[in-house]
């Protein structure tokens, strides 16, 4: 994840011009289109934007985009359903914000799909650009993947309400499909914090300062792609266009439920982490403190004695104690009862 | 308590699935049925769902359901009463945020239960989902527990004005008992941040770390859980809905009252908590800066001497002070004005 | 002050059951009654809550109580007044949040009352209940005092316009004189926060960490008690009320403005005290670091020069210097100079 | 600029008593009376207070009152205007949040005038109390002094609108004047600011621990002082009465403005302050590191060579060492090889 | 970028005095008028304000102004377009925040340009005012520059919607140019906080400290000049007046997106940049920590070494080890298993 995306090449354009951002493919671009009602039901894989058409009148039309690099399709695309330039040009710039774009005679949703990599460790972060219209809902993912794999195959076996319900449904099962995978990507983030969590309180190193900045990054990442969707739902539940029917409002308002649990989460594993900067930080100067106290303990024991040798170590031709039978051991029970003395008194002040 | 629970097998699935998210338990679920009036009651022990039937219309039913692991149950209660599949969906999916849904001839309420566990460290927190009808109130706990049991006492003996009042003062009694107990959960958190608090203040140990942390995580996990009540009681409080009449929303304002005084402990416990590891910092470094001072007296005190003493070990030929008489106590007199002179230095300096 | 009082025996009661929460008191209930209009006025001392009666259409009545303690006399007097019992709950709850409660023929104001100790850097802090009626004020506090002395002082020489206002005047010269005790009580904390300010910077001690943590937790708790009058006084100038006359509420925003005042102060004084343990690191750590400069230098000139007294003092046979007639003053000389070139160095590194 | 003035002796007193707070002063107080309009223009300095008088309907009339000590002054004005007696205690209480307050047939404004004292370093706060009427703008100023200058030597030579206009226009140029030399306090904050930044990144010394904590105090009472104006400007400009015209709310906008461009900068200078104590405690660590380092160096390479003369320092009588003719140059030479090893052991450790 | 810039010699001044605020210059203004509608174009480079016209009703007229410093031109350009005095001020005075001002028959638009200087670190910010009447577009910026370069070649090929819209969209097109370089800049931004943090975790180094206080210090800047700009586009957008269309707030809704986006991206760098002074002292502290064990194990190893040497020094008669003719080697012995054991401990303890 890098924290600004480069849009140098954009700069001066004027609106509506196609410019892709986002990582360079060469794969092709994938288009499933799905028509459907209650009864009836048909997936076809197109070849290219040419074969798009909408379904007549009752039917729902499901235009499934993986890729949106070329863009000679998304323009195809924009051309047959008349969208704005300014959507098209939103699409295939892979930067954006999540938000609603209401167009009156469809919505336009973009959202952060977010999902962990094969590494546990690694969280990546697509956009998905949703425009939902009165009988047909079109879909722009930039890799494709397998976050609608759950709603394809409900269409196919026609179970539940997807089938009787409109296109306003469909959308909301999409967006449901997105924020669903948000939970696993808290959950991976969650036990990571535990970990460094339990490590830092038993062995403060070095190393758990990356850890602890990597995911501070990744929450303040996850926080920028999560916060706008909240607006999004809001906005879709309180729409008053007849894009979005009532009974769907209630299933939209289950979404934006998920959405702001999944916030409460991120600030509170924010809080987590900003402490444990502070943790890492009081024990690093604890432990600074149990080093000085044995490195004081040993200086101040030693200091001493090594001076009282040091006298009798001295070449006056007139010290008596030197000639003395009982000087020597004399000396020894000196300095072995200042050692016990220094002793007794670091263990009293606990520094032992 | 686990920072982030696992949702992994909900992914995918279509809304209004059943999947219980919690602790697993295979304890059979409890179902009591009070049915009363202001002159009848009657207490029933449900052996299953299908035992359940809505009172004549005078009468308000609570039934009281201990448990929601099994989904066969909930489904068969949700068949009698008409709730919504998403509402089935959020009372077995314990890991909901505290909230008021509006489905029109019923309010779905689902509130987090707080209380200390039998060591008093240990807090528990379960969630509570509280259906309100016009005439039936529906409540389902995790474990149940005897958070309502003042509640069945008092309908037991009919005192006070409980059996003369309708559906939604029983809610507000059912509330009103969740919010008591973060009261006494209030009440050991804060002779927690006591404890700790006087012991940093005495004796800085890197054990008072984990206490700090941990508690910083409780208040953490107990303000997600409580923050949401208050929208949930204003909104009750403000409701137009014929489901809560004038009278009790004089109550439900009590109980809002109550929630807002929580939070604002919690947020002063936290103020508190996060100013104990700054305090924390500040103590060690300042028995750092101790232990320091003790090193350089000591070091400043005999280095000069021993580097005397080492003078007068040196084997030259022609020393002269080595063969006067008076040289050894000279040399002592000279290190014993040192000493002395350093002593009163640090003295002035007041580091010792 | 508790952080958190204990409300355990209220756990589990119903509503409008009577429990005092606050400190326990022998002290008998003080009930002075006040009647007066522009040209009467009268003052009886109350044996017991029997005695109390609404004064005549024409007059005001001020029932002042000083105890909250005695449940009977508490309970005689919601009777008589016909308070609603959520009202006398909370009259006798010493831990509620400071509130109005509109009960539509009259108003409920709870406030906290705060005044420095005899010690001056004690500050009690106590709950006052005030009840708006159209002819009457009843107030409530705990232990009684001297706040609303200069009201009673003022009813009994009859100047001002005291006597010639309503009851909704007399509320407000109530809490006037409340909140005026704030004033004193902010100069005294501001005095505390200037001294310890002061000696931080001269002479940082550990005692200051007390002394920092006793203000900051002084600072917390007067926030959570005044913080809510300002949205009492708030609703009070915009209530629309027969209670609250026009003229009335330019006092009443007079106090308001007050409340503002004092909110303002308690956030500067706590920006203060929140920089100050920084100032007590930053200082500790300066400190630290001139011990270390003191040890450095003394190691750093003492060890080269015990290590070459070290060299002459060794007994090998061969050891040509220690013979030469020149050997201990040159031996000497080199010493003197090290010694002098470190000074020099650590003079030019501005270590001394 | 002490944190919180002394009001004490107000505690208890009835409202609309004077009591003057703030420095006391037994200058006379300076009444000026200004009467022009398009054509006409009089300057009348008054002996007393009882010489004003609002002049013909048709011209504007400013007294301009410097000194708010003297409350037989204020008292005398407040009737001849009929003032309300709090307007009249908040203009000799100098220690007022600024406001608004809406008399209907006059407004009472309330700001704080700040300017560079002598020594640039001192910022002086003084209140102004502006009462603007219909054809009448009241000024009160704590000690007078020169920021209404420029607005008086307008008037005397006619130039620009402010003959032609009304008294709201007056009033608008009165309190751009004071709006105007916020920008001055900016300017020597920011210089300041920007001198003790240099500093503490050349050369972090105790004393800019001092001026930090100076710094920010003064910046916590400036926004104390110019945040609230931010709400006054906005009421007037959205004010409905009539003495405020729709030409002159242009004019109030653009205070408003600058107001809002003050507390920007305000809140950016408080940001760097905030941050420059963290950068003092990462330099004085970082320097304390340093210091260890030589401390480290030094000990490791004379406390081995230290022992080593010691050992052949010792007086055993069969030593073979020491009979060598090679012994003493061999030591040396081990214990210079020692020395150069450790050397270069600290160089590639990067110490030295 | 200073912090403050001087407005010293404006105070004191009415409203509507032009004063130059800002960087001064001597080069001339350039004015360039460029006419058009969808068929015609002509682009004119204009001596001087004399000659500036309105076109015929019918084509849009750009004002393109470049430099503000010569008052006379702004005076001129200002009677000619009938301007407000305190707009014409706010031309020249370029040290505004961002703004939109309605005068209702035009628009007054504050922005700041950002855009990095050739060394790719600086960031050069400079005022630009944008006038939108009904059929003409006043651009006043500070220097001129390459910012309206793309707008001014669309204009001269005529591609695009450009030619057949309104002022508005022309408008619209200069905001977008100027709010697109906000992102050239944020890349900038970015890249140097990656550095910055990389070197931080690789090897923190008190320079570091400076680039640290300088991203700071930017993001301020920055956050400044783009914060305001959010209310700009959004009131732009909510606009009720005719001078902007319908079909073109769709456009301006996408600068606000633009906008929320820069503004998005500076608050998680402050974060990240806020973040790293904490890793920079914990850094810190850590090798603090690994210096003062280096010292300890070497102190506490040779410590008792050079002390028992220094017993073998002593020269008393009477020490029978010193005849005996395994004291040498037994006392190497002794001194190398103590060595020896040290070790071990301080293995065991991972000091080593």
């Amino acid at each position: 994840m890098k924290l600004v995306r480069s849009r140098a090449k954009k700069v001066g354009m004027p609106p509506g011009t196609l410019v892709h951002i986002g990582d360079q493919t060469s794969k092709r671009v994938r288009i499933t289109v799905f028509e459907y009602d209650a009864t009836s039901f048909q997936e076809r894989q197109l070849s290219g934007p040419d074969d798009i058409r909408v379904a007549a009148s009752q039917k729902i039309t499901w235009v499934d985009v993986g890729g949106v690099h070329d863009l000679a399709v998304i323009e195809a695309i924009g051309q047959r359903f008349q969208l704005h330039p300014l959507l098209l040009e939103d699409i295939v710039n892979t930067d954006q914000r999540p938000k609603l774009d209401d167009y009156e005679t469809y919505y336009y949703v973009v959202l952060k799909m977010c999902y962990a990599g094969q590494r546990r460790e690694d969280i990546h972060v697509e956009q998905v650009s949703l425009i939902l219209g009165t009988t047909f809902v079109l879909s722009f993912q930039e890799n494709g993947g397998d976050v609608f794999d759950p709603v394809r195959e409900r269409l196919r076996t026609g179970k539940g309400r997807i089938r009787q319900s409109g296109a306003d449904y469909l959308l909301y099962r999409l967006m449901d499909g997105i924020v669903d995978h948000y939970f696993e990507v808290m959950e991976t983030l969650g036990e990571k914090v535990e970990t460094v969590q339990d490590e830092l309180l038993d062995n403060p190193q070095p190393e758990l300062l990356r850890s602890i900045h990597a995911l501070k990054r990744e929450l303040i990442f996850l926080r920028r792609a999560v916060w706008p969707c909240r607006e999004v739902m809001s906005s879709l539940e309180r729409s008053e266009s007849s894009l979005v029917q009532g009974a769907t409002k209630l299933y939209i308002r289950d979404v934006y439920d998920h959405v702001v649990q999944i916030l409460d989460t991120i600030e509170a594993l924010r809080e987590m982490v900003t402490g444990m900067l502070d943790i890492y930080l009081s024990s690093i100067s604890y432990r600074l403190n149990a080093v000085m106290k044995v490195l004081t303990v040993i200086t101040t024991i030693f200091m001493p004695l090594t001076f009282i040798v040091g006298i009798y170590g001295m070449n006056f031709q007139y010290m008596p104690e030197l000639e003395s039978r009982w000087g020597y051991p004399a000396v020894l029970l000196v300095m072995v009862s200042i050692a016990a003395s220094m002793l007794i008194f670091f263990k009293r002040k606990k520094w032992l």
